[in-house]
């Protein structure tokens, strides 16, 4: 059963994660470049092609206790995918999962960790087709959904084996003890060390980033030796349906029953996250959502160790910039990108109201706004280019919330609808600008492209709103612009005592809202927005165990 | 502030430990001989006077919110120990902890890792001292008590100090980052990476291993730059006094505020363990205590990370052996060591009822279990030599069990009380052990020298119900006896099924309960005796986050 030749096959790609996960400089396993020079001359056209092909039919998954179908995306750009996935029976889903999961945890740790990056590798190779996916079932512009949900979700997905890989073997499997005893004969044991597993891991998807936030969790929890059950958003089920089925070819490939990873797709109307929560065989919950059932697993789901990652309101500080113009271009399209329906956009912008310095000269608290304004206004003036960089809104929810805001007497930069060549019913729309008027009006997260600017009496008034703001309602990201030394300091010393990274003075080709594998770490786990960061030890240690047997020799 | 010269000075302590860790060789930093030559001439004398000096007398600690004096100590061996602590107004200690954490915290890594060093060296140089306050807290024989509470406890304290260590070095404090842009120049970004801890740790000890149980947890969150609240048993507080005196003092003469480090002292008239622990400020705690208050933490502590070890079935199965002799006298000293007041030792034996084979002949249920009583009877014959291995008992409860479960037509071997020159009044019981008649007589604990011999069907039978009782009742220790490969195999199966470390055929110097810091992992965190394992990653990976800044450069 043992492949040790997927793990040999791979080493180099494990090698490289694990070094750079240490040195955290700049290193991926998969390219973002969507290029044919690196994916095949045909790739593109095959990916788009068999995405197609997979509309309109039911995605077969040989998995036990199918009751029926279920299914009904439905791409932003405007149209039904008709997709049908198994409808699964919890109970008898589990239970099987329960019963077949031994030989996994027993398989060797070179076992498990070259099967997961064979996975990867394959994912990877379809990364055209699970881009087409995520295009049509989050909304995000075909390029972002390549990269974001093709190989920047793998390295993500590589990095979470790469800190189990290291950290299961930090224990050696056999070691000798010898004990001296002064002039008799040492005691002399042999010991052994096995990793062993926790159980079921569930990992329940988000509708706006299925893979890049379920990867993490999904290889944590199946390369430490856990079987795997994948509960997609209902909106966003078609990519880890793919996902699923390369995992269960690779294991029953490897003669390991396919079982180990499956897919429980389910509907609005008929909700399957909160049964399966509450199994006692899962033992395991990574999740990506709302607050609100975020907290319901932590408080409930005790039988299980909770990852959870959920709302936050995410602040920028403007305090002073050498780069007036690198600073507004960079945060229009930090509030353009995908609409701001990523988890890293920031919300808030605080500018003290008596203005700020900069190489443009002094500039007004209005003069700020009214040149952000005008940058997101230009960015997205074109509507072919700001279709490609927006996107499409995700939810109904996030629609009626723009319009509903965009109707206030505080509108800055109103919202408007961009019109889409070839698919007339895409839901595009271009980020809304608001000013705070008091505290309450900006202090709850309003997901998607509703951003304010809120006046504060001084950048010390800011900091100390941002401290108080991440801490009670938590962030993901924190952007600051100052030339003060201090200030940059005094934002820094905000950024460890609320528990958020912080990004200082982005005017180039970095936003905020972007992070890299291997170097920045996704949320910190010390502040609400999340109980954990992706990925560090901490995600992945407590997803096994190690039980030892000694005896003499 | 800073003194790398700790950090330099006990490098190769650190270094050890770290090399041990991952060896899982024999390796000790504190060595466990109470000889002159090891600890110098006069240690010993030195470190009882300094125990009589502290009889019958304030322990000053000038910490914050002192509102009276509070402490009931009893020896075990007969006396009051008459040591007057500090009474704390918990909200305002918390609250001025609070206020003044932030200089630990933004120690560095190595300012940090070299006073846990030098903390743990000086209690090292006190373990006589400190030995004879663990005697006569817990009840333990001088011997144990001087081993287990000191130069063990401190290897397990040590162990902590190490994977924290490692693991928050894991990431650097910084890093340069330069992506490839193709033909235009790369991004260049630096990125400076904080380990920030949680907040305030609070350990709550035992009676019965005051130092051994709360070092792992005090040295983990302390290192991590968390502050820590000592809250120990009442019944045995003045190991801790001692051993936060010297955190103080530490911290102290390195210009950090001692109150990083603080005791709480309580009675069981007037317990403060819970208000502690639903502190707001309290992110972490260590419990090591009864199944029903470390649920109710796990339950209620949501605002922290609980590490709890509760209570357990220890069980040892008798398959057969090749040396029956050795297995008698091997589990007899087991039962008798510190009267089983040990959270490893095992309470239920499964024999065959139908008998073992032995390298001595065939051997019936009742000529194994006759053999059994006579070695614990044979070891415990003499007096001074009893006392020596069984200690006192610690606790009225423990007393009054075994003189109930002592009087039942189902006594094997009954306890005596055995005499102690000096000590008239000491409480020494040699094992009470009883033939199990159904299963509920022996699934509950019954802690202290109380065993069940349990007749069962066969050695198949053994194992299902041995893997039940772990997974239900939880055990941090198991052991079995076998000539059958096969049988031995089964054995570890069950053990990683159920998640227990195994010991097999244990016929020499080592015994069941005993594990060694470095190799032995003590718990497993996988059932319900401990959701912990000392020391592991998990342990620690926990007790802080990650925040990082990133600019352009």
């Amino acid at each position: 059963m043992s492949q040790p030749s997927y793990f040999d096959h791979h080493r180099e790609t494990l090698n490289g994660g694990i070094n750079a996960s240490r040195t955290r400089e700049y290193w991926t396993a998969y390219p973002e470049n969507p290029s044919p020079r690196v994916y095949g001359e045909n790739a593109a056209r095959d990916g788009e092609a068999a995405f197609k092909a997979a509309l309109n039919k039911n995605f077969d998954l040989d998995q036990p206790g199918i009751i029926g179908t279920t299914g009904s995306e439905k791409s932003p750009y405007g149209f039904d995918l008709g997709v049908s996935y198994p409808k699964e029976d919890v109970e008898a889903l589990v239970s099987e999962v329960e019963a077949i999961r031994a030989n996994w945890a027993k398989a060797s740790i070179e076992t498990r960790t070259g099967i997961c990056l064979e996975i990867l590798d394959r994912i990877n190779k379809r990364s055209f087709e699970i881009g087409f996916a995520v295009m049509h079932t989050t909304g995000q512009a075909f390029m972002m959904a390549f990269q974001a949900g093709g190989p920047h979700a793998q390295d993500r997905g590589l990095e979470a084996v790469v800190y189990a890989y290291e950290d299961m073997t930090r224990t050696p499997a056999v070691a000798r003890w010898h004990k001296p005893q002064g002039k008799r004969d040492p005691i002399v044991m042999e010991k052994h060390f096995t990793v062993v597993p926790r159980g079921i891991g569930l990992v329940i998807g988000c509708s706006t980033f299925p893979t890049w936030n379920s990867y993490p969790g999904l290889f944590a929890s199946l390369v430490t030796g856990n079987a795997v059950i994948v509960k997609p958003h209902p909106g966003a089920i078609l990519p880890l349906a793919i996902s699923v089925e390369i995992c269960r070819d690779v294991l029953a490939e490897q003669g390991f029953n396919p079982n180990i990873v499956t897919l429980v797709a389910d509907s609005a109307e008929a909700p399957l996250a909160k049964k399966l929560a509450l199994r006692p065989e899962v033992k395991l919950i990574d999740f990506t959502g709302s607050t609100g059932f975020g907290n319901w697993l932590e408080q409930h789901a005790t039988q299980a160790q909770v990852y959870t990652e959920k709302a936050g309101v995410n602040c920028v500080i403007i305090d002073s910039t050498d780069n007036f113009r690198g600073m507004t271009a960079n945060l229009a399209f930090t509030l353009s990108l995908y609409s701001g329906q990523m988890c890293t956009t920031p919300q808030n912008i605080f500018i003290p109201e008596g203005g700020i310095d900069t190489d443009d000269g002094d500039k007004s608290f209005d003069e700020v706004v009214a040149a952000l304004a005008a940058a997101v206004e230009k960015l997205n003036g074109d509507d072919e280019r700001a279709a490609a960089i927006l996107g499409a809104i995700q939810s109904t929810a996030t629609l009626e919330r723009v319009t509903e805001y965009g109707t206030g007497d505080n509108v800055i930069l109103p919202s408007r609808s961009v019109p889409m060549a070839g698919f007339d019913q895409a839901t595009i729309r271009t980020p809304l600008i608001l000013k705070a008027s008091d505290d309450s009006s900006y202090s709850a997260e309003l997901f998607g492209p509703i951003s304010f600017v809120v006046p504060t009496k001084n950048t010390g008034d800011s900091l100390a709103i941002v401290e108080h703001s991440v801490k009670n309602h938590g962030a993901i990201s924190f952007g600051v612009y100052s030339t003060s030394d201090d200030i940059l300091r005094q934002a820094e010393d905000v950024a460890c005592r609320a528990g958020v990274a912080v990004s200082v003075n982005l005017t180039d080709g970095v936003y905020v809202n972007q992070t890299a594998a291997f170097s920045d770490f996704h949320a910190t786990g010390c502040n609400p927005a999340a109980n954990a960061a992706l990925s560090d030890t901490a995600y992945v240690s407590n997803r096994y165990r190690v039980v030892q047997s000694r005896r003499h020799i």
